[in-house]
């Protein structure tokens, strides 16, 4: 007998599957990014809902932001530990995607 | 550059990541259902959710719906391959929650 609420599956999906958030995680795989190179790597979302996500992101300890104290300031976003986590989860979600849609 | 709409890892959590469909799956892993087990699988589903999901999973070759000539007839729900093939994405899913996510 499974509630849909305390299911890990749907409570991780909330959170992965939040559109946006898969790709701003993929983009950090790679390593720390700012955030006009983040929204460079994603043609259609808007600033304002970048920024958002981000903040959403934080608070759930998946990105971590990080002041560099240069002149001027330099503000890095990256993933915590957490979010490093989530990169095996991406990988497979994207590989099921690859091997098994192939509509346009 | 990635455009949101032709990123694999988001068509597969469109479809993932539908709320029902994540669990209908995972009930489905151990092998064929018939709809009345599903839905004791699932508290807070109504059958008429249930019976819109299934038909959504069958429409895109994740769930196969399997009529059994006996009488009164019997009808089962499984996976399909590329269902089957979704198991371990969700396994990962749900390792990451486990891990991860603490709150109630």
């Amino acid at each position: 007998m499974e509630n849909h609420d305390n299911c890990p599956v749907d409570k991780a999906l909330k959170i992965i599957g939040k559109r946006w958030n898969a790709i701003i995680i993929k983009n950090l795989v790679g390593g720390s990014k700012r955030f006009c190179q983040l929204e460079e790597g994603m043609v259609d979302i808007t600033p304002a809902m970048l920024s958002k996500r981000l903040k959403e992101l934080e608070e759930l300890n998946i990105v971590e932001r990080n002041v560099i104290p240069e002149r001027p300031v330099r503000i890095e976003y990256r993933l915590s530990k957490k979010g490093l986590a989530l990169k095996d989860v991406i990988d497979g979600i994207s590989k099921w995607a690859v091997d098994w849609l192939d509509d346009g």
